[in-house]
């Protein structure tokens, strides 16, 4: 069973989840192995070897966990937290652990092995924001979470074993000190202001015009003023929202249109090294303004 | 001139830093080319290619940046801040930045191309350890600094584009927000309970002896309980202390010794991945009991 452990010092919680027992030889850094399509579980005729599906868009005359689908949501089959179990806490001396309860699921976004958010069709890419609208309106009903974040790796060197596009989804017991921070700054802001910090930051991008990577009718996609990494990108409701999983149908098919128009655009960068990783301060050798223009220029 | 900018929403300042003009060719990820022996300015007989030290322990008939040196420590030639100019701050609109102040240095630790904390002798390792003690306290004289950071990145898979063996120190015009939390956490633990967390962390460790990787008389290596990523390793001295360059020259020592026996201990493990980046929060598959066991038992 995984545990969440809390740092006695800073409050930060992380997973300590050590199912496979290992052996010191297992430690030893190898690329790691991409399954390509003949052994690729996320292929139209391989459901068998998903756990069951939670959500899928499939065929009415098809049947749960076999063919016809256009996108399927599953457990991850090697999950970091699990979703059994009541949220037991304990101590060990001064330290503080819980039982390491959360969902982590696996968004299979189209049928075609191949298929990238580069490759899809904007519709498509709006299937797959609504499924992970779907997915969070189930998760924020148990009440064991407090926080679900999506996210996707890209490919082998983004650390993606499993060549056919996916994202996941994972709900946490706690909010991670990193998301505390934001929140805790957007309401202090708030507080001081009366204005949300969100929209005071798109009014005076938009204005300026010179982060502006691209917009559309409802989203902008700014290169933040204080990035941290070359071409980082926020990409924002224009109009002030504050739950993803609430956003219209519109906005879901103008948020696919900014990432397909976003995907297409990025360079491949360096990695972060030693420096940001010690100490939590990054040093970004582009500047947004710089980004945002090059950005800006690419012909889709 | 390089610059920093203080995010709005979360108070992380960050650095830009864009020197060399760039284009978009210049953004395509490729191996780092790393700098072998023939051309290496950390050689002895290249002093000429760095730039003038600011520190060296030498032989007394060997004159400055000539041959004749056992540890150099000289500015980085391609610094991310600049020490010269005075540390101006400016709005624009709701953002803010100051100039780039800071030093950045780098220490060349021995005149063999090939020496590393592996190979060098606890001597040797101590003479590196002793060169960060006087740069430390040469820097807290310049009142534009607040946090002084030393670092090291080992082989290309770390970063470093140089093999000859070297450590970089940073001075910073600003606490990063990762630091201030620690601080904040220890003040908080000691305004509750009147004691050091260091301390009662080495206590309750020492006593458990389960993540305890390594100790000797004046310092302790533990695997921390809320380890973010396999085998991350603590290094504490055993007696309270507070400031690294006050250590006298019997801690600097232990201290060499500890990272000797510590480095010949490492396994090299996997990399973090998109989760992790994305969230602040970290998914550990190796507990800290299981690495300080797989670190206690290398035969060295």
């Amino acid at each position: 069973m995984p545990e969440l452990r809390k740092d006695p010092i800073t409050g930060r919680w992380v997973v300590v989840s050590t199912e496979r027992q290992k052996r010191p030889n297992d430690f030893i850094l190898h690329k790691a192995t991409v399954i390509g399509r003949e052994h690729c579980p996320f292929c139209p005729g391989h459901e068998a070897m998903t756990p069951p599906e939670v959500l899928a868009y499939r065929a009415h005359d098809s049947g749960a966990n076999g063919r016809g689908w256009d996108l399927r949501v599953v457990p991850n089959r090697f999950p970091a937290l699990r979703v059994e179990g009541t949220l037991d806490r304990e101590g060990e001396g001064m330290f503080d652990r819980m039982s390491g309860i959360g969902a982590h699921e696996v968004v299979i976004e189209h049928p075609d092995h191949d298929k990238t958010f580069a490759t899809m069709t904007e519709a498509e890419i709006a299937r797959v924001l609504s499924a992970f609208r779907d997915r969070v309106h189930d998760l924020k009903n148990d009440f064991r979470f407090r926080y679900i974040l999506l996210f996707k790796n890209q490919g082998a060197a983004a650390g993606a074993t499993l060549e056919h596009g996916h994202s996941q989804l994972m709900a946490l017991p706690i909010v991670p000190n990193f998301i505390r921070e934001e929140i805790d700054g957007a309401r202090h802001h708030y507080n001081e202001k009366e204005r949300c910090v969100f929209c005071d930051i798109i009014r005076q991008e938009m204005s300026a015009g010179r982060r502006v990577i691209h917009e559309n009718n409802d989203i902008v996609a700014i290169a933040p003023y204080a990035s941290r990494v070359p071409f980082e990108t926020w990409v924002l409701p224009r109009s002030h929202a504050s739950r993803f999983e609430d956003a219209p149908p519109q906005v879901l098919a103008s948020l696919a249109g900014m990432l397909k128009s976003l995907v297409g655009r990025m360079p491949r960068v360096s990695r972060v090294a030693g420096f940001e990783w010690g100490s939590g301060f990054y040093i970004n050798p582009t500047s947004p303004e710089e980004a945002a223009e090059v950005l800006r220029a690419v012909r889709l």
